[in-house]
């Protein structure tokens, strides 16, 4: 049994075990995993973890957009449930622990819970939600967003992937059309909800800290960025004759390096994407077309890379004789996860002796949306590179342990041992 | 006839008339011409301009890569030819005058002279030069190379489009494979080779000069940049644990600007083609290949900017946590055109009372190659917004006719009039 000193720990081994067997269903030749929302494959993987569900002996709910939820009973029947999750859908070309590494981990929480027949007073929940990655079907998030209300169940339904087909119909030709309204929760909204993840970026490695105690999420906007020159013969063109919208694009991609440098250590500035036209050795380009991503922990920090950015392209625009557009095409607001949350996710680590670290989520992920309807926070584990959506993803099962253990202080904490 | 005060001229309506007739073979619907290198297009407008030149009395002559040369006899059996020409092949979105204005320049000559019963000398040659382009078929302006010894004549028969067909096949085809040795001209080389050509660039519009007096070409030397960080999830990675290529990339784009204008008036610099990997909005580029184009008109100075470019952007990649590989993949020497024919084009401009203005060229054009068996000259006339190589591409009349009566006058100097 736990005590202070010696507090209780998941099995490893199991937790291991069942993320592997998970990896099987839409295994790649690389050695990652293909189990894009709402396929064969997704209704394979999403079979197999309701099996584990009901084998564990959590009921079985599933909504109008097919998140699935598992509920293990609290002794108190009015408590609001204490809740985890994260989803089973990967990238094309995904790995084991995206998504998957939070779903295992929530489950492996009930199973020791169950061998060592501990009641919690609150009910406890493992969720995952649908279509995380918004790989086939937009917008990403989409099941924890219509869960939060962001996004209604029939607009979700209705959205189409590029064949045609409808995530209402593959909903119901996989078995996973439920009939519980989005947002609905027996008892009323999680009194909390911790999302476990791998980092997917090289923090933790680079600091050598199993555990990071995310303190919140980064906004983002994207935009769509658009400077018109004239292209012209590269050799007969004098330089000071020229409307290069290459020189002006590269200088902005510059910009936008210093931009997110002056807001350390939470502003980042990524040109992802460029198109040059024509694109011809000897030509120079009339036209390039590139994206920014821009985030930070604050709005006033966005708002300040907002401003810098359209005053720096117009100069810069000006500069090399060309002109600039500019379209902002994604907005994230930044999310600061609920004080008390966070403080039990940093209560479990001490309690369990890991080394931890404050750290910021740069990716979107469910329990963002989560966030806007109930006490969320989330734990991140270091993964080999900071690499993911990437069949070569890669993590220690000492760190997944690890991490499991702290989600199951952390819930066990908000929850109460019966 | 012609005195000091009244000096010959060509017929500007009949030269303007050719030129359209000629851009009727290949018309494309937007007003320009695509008669591709050694196609049925490019066969009839060989053909067409054949007959002309029969019709005006030339004797015409074809080598074994299908160069056409059509001979005016001169007083005096023993004297080299003074010769003109260009290129009748076009862009696949090609306009009516790159190429064409030279040889029907040169043909006006001839008829000029024929109508007024004027002989010369030495004898006058009126060229086009084989697959100047290299649309279909590489290297450009591959007539002109072989004529002056840069390539075997065997080798250009053996180079290949991208369906298989060799260049001697489509020769064949067309009719066009002749039986005189590369570079042998009746009598000895070329004592003159002058070139009509419109400027391909914006100088002489911006100076308001109908011709420029070319002095020489700048040299060329081309490399393929690939550029090397590791990709990653644009949220997660903070900052100052990225390798970003792309940032890499777009500093040494401007590098590659701030180095051609240091080699200020000759020094060019394009970065024209742009690959990146993945090109992903939310990826921070792990790899960006580009292409950079030098030119100047010292080899000193192309050194100079080689050099410059290898140091920065080591610094560069090493500033962005990327490495860098270079490869030269083109060299062009600078040309100087030989001061006798300079002297003659600028002294025919004199003595017809044209604004003129000393120019370089900037694109490689057949009189380079000639360059390096006879004394060559060029005379530039001004083109629309500086455009070629597009349906668009236009000259003025006036320009057209005032670039040709230079031609005229500076080789009757060269030709002597008997």
């Amino acid at each position: 049994m736990s005590t202070p000193a010696n507090p209780l720990r998941i099995d490893a081994d199991r937790l291991w075990q069942s993320l592997m067997d998970l990896a099987r269903i839409g295994a790649t030749p690389k050695g990652g995993v293909c189990r894009i929302a709402l396929t064969d494959e997704d209704k394979a993987g999403r079979d197999q973890v309701v099996q584990w569900f009901q084998e564990a002996g959590l009921a079985v709910r599933i909504d109008e957009v097919g998140n699935v939820f598992g509920r293990r009973a609290g002794t108190d029947p009015q408590a609001r449930a204490v809740a985890t999750g994260s989803h089973i859908d990967t990238q094309p070309t995904g790995g084991k622990f995206d998504g998957n590494y939070g779903v295992m981990a929530g489950l492996e929480v009930v199973r020791t819970l169950n061998a060592q027949g501990i009641q919690t007073v609150a009910p406890l929940e493992v969720a995952f939600w649908t279509n995380e990655e918004g790989t086939r079907f937009t917008p990403v998030m989409m099941g924890s967003g219509a869960f939060a209300g962001v996004f209604g169940a029939e607009d979700i339904c209705s959205q189409q992937d590029g064949a045609g087909i409808t995530v209402g119909a593959e909903l119901e030709r996989i078995g996973y059309r439920g009939t519980v309204a989005c947002g609905d929760v027996p008892g009323g909204p999680f009194a909390a909800y911790f999302e476990a993840h791998i980092e997917q970026g090289p923090v933790l490695e680079a600091y050598d800290k199993p555990i990071g105690v995310v303190s919140g999420a980064l906004g983002q906007q994207w935009y769509d960025v658009t400077v018109t020159g004239m292209d012209a013969h590269a050799g007969p063109t004098p330089m000071d004759l020229r409307h290069d919208a290459m020189l002006a694009a590269a200088r902005m991609m510059d910009a936008v390096n210093r931009i997110a440098l002056d807001e350390a250590p939470h502003g980042r500035g990524t040109v992802g994407h460029v198109q040059v036209l024509p694109n011809s050795r000897n030509v120079i380009p009339g036209q390039v077309k590139f994206t920014v991503d821009f985030r930070n922990l604050s709005q006033d920090g966005l708002d300040r890379m907002d401003l810098g950015m359209r005053t720096q392209f117009a100069q810069l625009a000006a500069q090399c004789q060309c002109s600039v557009a500019l379209e902002q095409v994604v907005k994230f607001e930044p999310c600061v996860f609920h004080a008390d949350c966070v403080a039990s996710v940093r209560h479990a680590a001490e309690q369990l002796g890991y080394a931890h670290m404050d750290v910021v989520s740069g990716a979107g992920h469910d329990a963002v949306y989560v966030h806007g309807v109930s006490p969320t926070g989330m734990i991140f584990v270091p993964c080999k590179d900071g690499i993911s959506h990437n069949e070569i993803e890669d993590a220690k099962a000492e760190h997944l342990a690890a991490g499991c253990n702290v989600l199951l202080h952390a819930m066990l904490e908000r929850a109460g041992i019966a």
